[in-house]
């Protein structure tokens, strides 16, 4: 099997399914559309779980589970969400396998076990949820309630890819009920917030912070807060969404609550969720021809050690001196992995490593020994360094927060000159071909050209800013009046 | 609503099923069968998990993620193993839903998207993994994988009770390939151990570790290694498994690898799991009639602090010790929740708090602050002290410690005080009908003995245990050889 990825410039979508393969981060299972998360793929996203449910908790969320399938009757009583998801829907008809009559040691499905009702297998949890609440809230005493559940959903989708859009994926969803209006917009704000800060602090993605047109709208929800960041092909990827979902939810469950002047009111609902998508953008920020570049905080080992030696009196003095640096490390809270594996030549070892995004490798040979100095070799530069031992310890620490600050840098500066602005449709279009990335754009506000653009260039409306200065112009495409800029762009 | 509980006396089932829903564990949801794990239940399983994944990868395991669905193809490959859980399957067999032309607004299963391959929700994923394992594995480089996985499963029971048999549960399983049986077997025996030390040391529940008779063992295991708890009404609970596979998912799935000689050899496997039935283990083994008793490592609060005040100046003055007591506890690492929520009575808090089994309770009031006191309240024994101010802190941590010692010392001795050794069957059934607990007998080994006993007397081989001295004796069912005691339960 050939070590080297195929480049981003020969082929970005080869490189992105070859690096999550090689990189041992998931693969494609028996199950259409379904992956297998490998254990290095999976160590990543309990950092992103880990740092992400002490966010929740810490703004006063609490985890809970509720269950896997949602009956018929309940999953159509929302009828803008059932519509949405209505034709990715896997679905449980009967309950029991027998033994196939005409063919010895294989199963069938029993035609007598048929369910009454049949089952959906989530594709997320609104239904079975505020069905839930209903029993749950009586007064604006038993409000808020702030549950997240951390989970898998399924989704039907045509056409699948590792990680961006799988049949089966893994996130959580919070599922929040208030008492007003306003404070279930607040509560939706917050946790897009949270997802921006998480992806900038934690995974050092640069986000942009919107809402979502009426077209590009979770199903049910009456405003879609949403993080949205570009890859380096200049797509752009939505990392989260956070919906105000009025008291469409309530209503359709009816979900009512004794309010403070003892009048009955519907209770105010937001969701907000992210997935194991974001492995997707965490690959295609930062990465390169060689492989994974990891940003620190995400690095299941953020250091590696490899010996390099001609025999054992070599390999037990460089053990010696690694297991002290690893020791020392780890009082730090740095992760490290000693790679003393005899069964691979410290060349492949690099090239594994390198490939999947180990922030720092020391590399220690006999040389090293005498002169009380490492090797020391930077990921995301490629840059390698003579450091004395001595100073390792505090030269790693800097380092560590140097990669993380570097890694965000570098793809916001990449974002930001990626985002541009065009006045004619002649423009947009050469962009888009050309450059890619955000166009910036005044749009009429309408389904209508919204839908006409993207069926013209593929380009959809990624968000409108939250943060922007109102400017008057006219539509790229209509040439109708408009008050601010919004963000175009192609899309995973 | 009325607060009190069903006592176990009156009626030890309907305690159980109210002891769960009153302190807020679980509930029954709109799927039949399927459990809703509510937010204070949630934070309990949390715990569980954290050590036991911490356990889990101490001992050099981990995490990874496997395919919800397995296609029929592959379930019924290991033909044991499918015959074992075909009957309790949640089968889907159609991938989209379609507006019904006959009811408005209603859906309906579109009968065009009919899955060419019905796919089996995992009712556990042995199938699956070994699938996955065949394109892992080519030589003994490969092996040993320790791999676990934290996920929901489906069995479709006919009678579901909350935590201890739903249709749904969450669970983890681990799945590990080995080079030889003795290996494997190693392993399996490890993993059994860590559910006892778990078990033990940390819910405070002590078990015998044991094997399976043929009839007790997992589908598709060469033999199954368990933890029995007995629970407060005499039956037993079996709180984990771990089984040795053999070679039969390897040949089952061609899984084969080149060993040190260079020969082929199928690759030997272990499965082992423990779920959230653990909650119904840990609700019967140390609960009262005031409801839910927690050892203190499990405990989402171990203290909580109720102020008693009949005034604003008070509840002011009560609150800054309070502060104090909360910010000085949680510096030694101990949970605690100052409730000072104006809706609610301390009588009623005090209630909550007791059926939710918070192990400590401290209630300060005016008095205690002219004294420099606090009323300091332990779950388990129900008694009451003055502490000072001065020695709380260090009295807290001592009485956590006791609490979790006592817990445990206080079920070992029922438990061994209800394993009863009978050498007759009349005995047998005697015992079964007036003490229950454990009834340690001989049996002669074979299906035909233990089926009959079973069918007269509802009891089961819980296990073999591991520790025991090998005595000569006769069936207490047939009057044949038998050369050791086993233990037989009723059991959940």
């Amino acid at each position: 099997m050939s070590k080297k990825l195929t480049t981003r410039a020969e082929d970005y979508s080869k490189w992105y399914n070859e690096l999550v393969v090689k990189a041992d981060l998931a693969e494609n299972s028996a199950v259409r559309g379904c992956m297998v998360i490998k254990p290095y793929g999976y160590a990543i996203w309990e950092k992103m779980q880990a740092e992400l449910d002490r966010m929740f908790k810490e703004t006063g969320h609490q985890n809970a589970y509720f269950p896997l399938f949602v009956p018929k009757s309940l999953f159509e009583a929302e009828e803008k969400n059932a519509e949405g998801f209505a034709k990715e829907c896997a679905i449980v008809t009967h309950y029991r396998l027998q033994a196939d009559p005409d063919k010895p040691g294989k199963l069938r499905v029993d035609p007598e076990a048929k369910l009454e009702e049949e089952l959906i297998v989530r594709p997320t949890s609104e239904a079975i949820i505020w069905n839930t609440y209903r029993n749950w809230i009586q007064s604006y005493r038993d409000l808020p309630i702030l549950i997240n559940q951390w989970a898998n959903v399924v989704r039907w989708e045509m056409r699948t890819r590792l990680f961006l859009r799988t049949a089966e994926f893994l996130w959580q969803e919070g599922h929040t009920a208030h008492e007003t209006k306003a404070e279930a917009i607040t509560e939706a704000k917050l946790m897009n917030n949270v997802y921006a800060t998480f992806a900038e602090n934690f995974m050092a993605i640069p986000v942009i912070q919107g809402v979502k047109t009426e077209s590009e709208r979770f199903a049910g929800a009456e405003e879609t807060f949403c993080i949205e960041a570009l890859m380096q092909d200049g797509k752009a990827l939505q990392a989260g969404t956070s919906h105000f979902l009025g008291q469409n939810f309530a209503k359709a469950f009816d979900v009512k609550f004794a309010n403070k002047e003892g009048k009955q009111d519907y209770v105010w609902a937001t969701s907000w969720g992210v997935s194991t998508r974001l492995m997707g953008a965490l690959i295609m920020t930062h990465s390169d021809d060689f492989g994974l570049v990891l940003p620190p905080s995400l690095a299941p080992n953020q250091v590696v050690i490899v010996p390099i030696y001609k025999n054992e009196a070599d390999l037990e003095a460089i053990s010696k001196v690694a297991h002290t640096i690893a020791s020392d490390l780890k009082k730090k809270g740095i992760s490290v992995k000693y790679d003393d594996r005899d069964t691979q030549r410290p060349g492949a070892k690099f090239a594994q490593h390198e490939l999947q995004g180990v922030p720092l490798r020391i590399a220690i040979g006999p040389k090293d020994l005498e002169n009380g100095t490492v090797e020391l070799a930077r990921r995301d530069t490629l840059t390698k360094d003579i450091v004395s031992l001595d100073s390792l310890i505090p030269t790693i620490e800097g380092l560590l927060k140097d990669i993380q600050q570097a890694l965000f840098d570098k793809a916001l500066l990449y974002r930001d000159t990626h985002i541009t602005e065009v006045n004619t449709f002649e423009e947009f279009k050469a962009v888009l071909e050309t450059k890619a990335g955000f166009i910036s754009a005044h749009w009429d506000g309408t389904n209508e050209t919204e839908a006409k653009i993207k069926e013209l260039t593929k380009a959809t409306i990624r968000c409108i800013p939250l943060e922007t200065s109102n400017e008057e112009g006219v539509c790229v495409f209509s040439g109708l009046p408009s008050k601010r800029r919004v963000l175009f762009a192609k899309a995973y």
